[in-house]
């Protein structure tokens, strides 16, 4: 049913972004249940305690919490550049948003799942995910890059990073999870790469 | 009361579909929530014992999410038409529209059921919801098409597979799902009828 | 704080609106929590037993949906009067719509109590909710009709159903929940009222 | 990758907003599930048991929401300065709204945590919590001041007072969460200091 959105007429992309900024605002939020939901237990008059009960939990929180916000940026500046060249119609592109979302929604359960105990299934298990969320933003940016005559440029290395992550978290998940740090670097190169792509568009 | 919205301007077509948007974005994100609280049980250390106690969550809600994307698209594309026909009341269309949120804000429910067990009870409760879902999706269909002047076409398959697929799992629930796969042919074949309908309207 | 807003710019009747329509559409879905929740317990084979298990909680539900519904419904119209009216800033009714929300946020609490179990404490918990928010909403209907030179008309007809409906349900709790259907006729012969005065505003 | 937003288009203001005002909305809503998790348990037949039981959630909840809301004002009030000055863009400013989001999501817990047991860990977690949130809006406050070319005037009070309450909560957490209400009066000297300086400034 997903392909007739751009033939005929569909919720838009206005629309689609409302959603989307729902979808990713809601899963944001909701990631902070289990922690929520563990309050019933424990003991609550001593800081060691509470943070051995929750630690591993908000850790978890945490660092789905800026994932999320990250990628929800990259779908921002994807949207506001199709917008900007005038081209809202771009073939795949509600399906690939469609696939986007639910990897957004789905993100709450593998994050609680490393926020009980990171092992060698819910480590991968995660990381996989963000691997998939990412390939799905990399597959959006080459078809929006393609539509507006724009290069792909270093937007495949954060997926590039994932897959690192991945990997190593087969053997060790909890260095699995620190390799995410090198997303702020990649984050950086792309952001580089891109603002001297948009300042040479403008010229 | 939703007849007044109406006659004495009401929410108005927009908040209605900022509502909508929102409680669609909600109900979506949601269906994840039976898998969050699973995660306290079991084994997270063996990649089977995840599988043997997820698996079945897991393709609800993947199912789920679906179904509600794509009725979310068709709702979509009936209020794109009506804003294009400029023709932005239509009698009975808030309240069928209120049901329509009603059952996307149910779905959660059923869905949970069939994720923990598929049973003669929980099957049909599922695509009974769906049938209903697909039901007034049609009369809204109706309802718009007639204000704007364009023919019902096929827009009547997809309840028709949801009515098909309900009465199969009175019998087997598992093959009862199964046919939502016809979903997709529906989905086509209605593409294709409403894609001609509108070249020709343009024409 | 919340009287800077008028002063001060503030988020605005329109972020106003958006939260508005953002809270009641999470506050209608969050209904349905309770009975996800249900769905880890009791047998999923026989309709009776699931039905037996669910059905309280399945009213409430409805109930407390169409009961939103229609206050949003109400919060609707007395805004788009407002924005007809070109008059965005009333004293006093960001302060009121503060109050609202919180009420529409708090109502799940009393529908699950009364979804558990409905008693002489949870009835009127319940319907004394809904009192609140619909003097509340009266409270608004004044301000609102007084800063555009609108009659209070039969405004108060559905708070008085709520009073009277919470009364009842100090003696018979389920028939106060009964009574509510009387909101049908209180909000036909509202409507009536509103209509005619838009009518004569009109012309 | 957050800062890149400035440089490239990103989500923009308008998308930032939404987002913001739908976290806030799902975040106020959300305190509500301790309570509907708590009706479980209990007897719902006695006045005062359902208070026994619930009334410090009950507490937490509404402080919560009422804290939610003012801030979303001032956030509101902050970003109608900057749309008023025609000034989108502010260095830093999306970063802080990153790190005000994430404490806004993560309130659910520290309340549910009080709404149980307010001790000397849970309370001054909740106001430490508090004053993270009322830094990160000054800071927001000072960078787009400075940008809109308005003195900074009283914005630190809310802080102080955040401050005040955390120092005293380590003592008595009871007594902590009571001087909050001194907020309403740094709230009002704030407004009045806020609003003499708008005037100041359109005339």
């Amino acid at each position: 049913m997903a392909d007739k959105s751009s033939d005929d007429g569909g919720p838009g992309v206005e629309r689609t972004i409302t959603l989307t900024d729902a979808v990713v605002a809601i899963a944001m939020t909701l990631l902070i249940l289990p922690l929520v939901d563990a309050v019933d237990d424990g003991d609550l008059t001593d800081v060691a305690a509470v943070w051995a009960e929750n630690g591993e939990l908000l850790q978890s929180f945490v660092i789905s919490f800026l994932v999320i916000y990250a990628f929800w940026l990259l779908h921002g500046n994807l949207f506001s550049r199709l917008a900007a060249a005038g081209r809202p119609a771009v073939r795949w592109l509600s399906m690939i948003n469609m696939g986007w979302l639910l990897v957004i929604a789905f993100l709450p359960f593998p994050t609680a799942m490393i926020g009980r105990e990171l092992t060698r299934v819910t480590g991968p298990l995660y990381l996989g995910t963000l691997l998939v969320l990412s390939t799905l933003t990399l597959a959006m940016t080459g078809l929006i890059h393609r539509a507006v005559g724009l290069p792909l440029g270093l937007a495949w290395l954060t997926t590039a990073v994932f897959a690192l992550c991945l990997l190593v978290s087969l053997v060790s998940p909890q260095l699995g999870l620190y390799l995410l740090l090198l997303l702020i670097v990649a984050g950086r190169l792309e952001g580089v790469s891109a603002a001297r792509r948009t300042r040479r568009g403008a010229s």
